[in-house]
């Protein structure tokens, strides 16, 4: 079994009440890549410039992640500059340099076309259609999206969304895509064009999952300060599915489980900035910061 | 057993996304009153005027509410007018005449003294300790607050702290009493100043509680709509401390079960206007929900 992920490569910028970092490795595909790398093998498809520093590569490879489907593009690496303040729950973009990023056409390698689990990262929903007809035996196709392209691409978007088994997006996201302010009715409308299951980040309120008539609603994980809140999204996405990606049945027991884990890699990577935090975890302290999961949402049933 | 309630009785006229109430049947005592008496007798203090309506007397006895402690007082009745918008967190006020409530002094009958629940809803938080000293035998004294004593009476209220067990806030707050950003921070901080408990309310987002260095996140119910949410927060009081007042210790599971148990009135209050939908609720659709709070927030542990 195999994880594709297809998005972002970024040199990220970022100040926080607690600090400033520059010009560290970010982007979705890494934050995915690395949180799934837990989990399984991955394989990465995205765009690099010429400026990318060769020590990120051995990063990632350094965690059995699959760069055949990198490619290096002429000019610079896509950058992101943003700061949060005390409220991180929203980011302030101060500057985008999308760079070999503006013309990013995913390639994907004939190794790679075998993946069993797909996730498609925040790009152009056609771009995003495109990489999931490529994959000759999917069996979990999920995808992330945004407001630009809810706003500016809706009926790409909804095209894409009848391939998709699993939309993992946040509560703005779903109540824009489906033009809808409540977000049950909302969810319940997102389910009738494609996906099975969607997936609600809330940032520091937890999570949202829809799967049929089921809700299943997951804490956050109480933490004293998020330091940087940049990537959190899609270490929740590779987390998720990563742990999914070892599961022989994908039914809603499976699908809980992995947003333990996904909400769990997350809660550890806003300790840090880019994926510092990442870099020294260890599979026992996922499995711990798990447990302790079970512990915050517990309470026992009623004798009846 | 029995609990004790002091706070404001009101006609409140509200306007929501959905329709109109007016001069509706209202006020946290009340509220809390109806709420609690699904699972206890209670005792009521509060002040009502002279046009306060017989039929909402007759409502409130009906329901075992004991009103040896309403005082009529020489006017009207306190009025609060409000309107909701599409965010159905936040509630405009239109206009509030206090009335009788305005120097509104609570008069707790001697029979009333030997309870061992007392929850005092918002008032002036001196008002609130006297209350709390009169009680002869009290297992547990819980209390609310709002934004208007924090900034008006805050060495009071931190005073009115220290005989407090359970302080059940809303998380702006828990920010502003503490003066502090970090949830988890001002949590940690109101715990030393008093209350053995901090029940932190969060809307749709549900509720945090913070017991020693113990943390219970406990969901919100998805609602499609959420009709009218005046009340609901002293309609979760009433539900945990009454559940509360059934066990035989108050210990953290009996705690948890009462936010569930909380939540779960308040969940149905906000179905309709005011006091409308727990007028025809059963204990056996508490029951039914508190089971769907289970399944909502149930995951499977991780098999070591």
């Amino acid at each position: 079994m195999s994880i594709l992920v297809v998005g972002s490569i970024a040199l990220d910028s970022v100040e926080t009440p607690f600090g400033t970092a520059e010009e560290a490795l970010g982007g979705a595909a890494v934050y995915f890549s690395y949180a799934a790398s837990f989990f399984n093998r991955v394989r990465l498809v995205g765009v690099i410039g010429e400026d990318f520093p060769e020590e990120h590569l051995r990063l990632l490879e350094g965690r059995n992640i699959d760069l055949a489907g990198l490619e290096r593009g002429h000019g610079n690496t896509f950058r992101w500059k943003g700061r949060y303040d005390y409220d991180l729950n929203e980011a302030h973009t101060l500057d985008t340099q999308l760079n070999v990023f503006e013309t990013f056409a995913p390639k994907i390698p004939d190794s790679f076309k075998d993946s069993d689990f797909v996730f498609l990262a925040n790009i152009q929903p056609g771009l995003q259609l495109q990489v999931a007809e490529q994959a000759t035996s999917p069996r979990i196709i999920a995808c992330d999206t945004m407001n630009f392209w809810i706003e500016g691409a809706y009926d790409q978007l909804r095209e894409t969304l009848k391939s998709v088994d699993i939309l993992i997006i946040n509560d703005a996201e779903a109540r824009e895509l489906a033009r809808e302010p409540s977000l049950v009715k909302a969810a319940r409308q997102i389910l009738e064009w494609g996906p099975t299951t969607l997936v609600v980040k809330r940032g520091e309120f937890g999570v949202l999952m829809f799967h049929g008539s089921s809700v299943f609603s997951a804490p956050a994980y109480p933490l004293e300060d998020v330091f940087d809140p940049t990537g959190a999204g899609d270490t929740f996405a590779g987390g998720f599915m990563g742990y999914l990606s070892t599961q022989e049945e994908i039914n809603e027991t499976a699908i809980r489980q992995a947003i333990i884990f996904g909400s769990t890699l997350a809660s550890f990577n806003v300790e840090d900035f880019s994926l510092n935090r990442m870099k020294t975890l260890e599979m026992q302290d996922i499995l711990d910061r798990f447990a302790e999961f079970k512990l915050l949402s517990h309470f026992e049933e009623i004798a009846s």
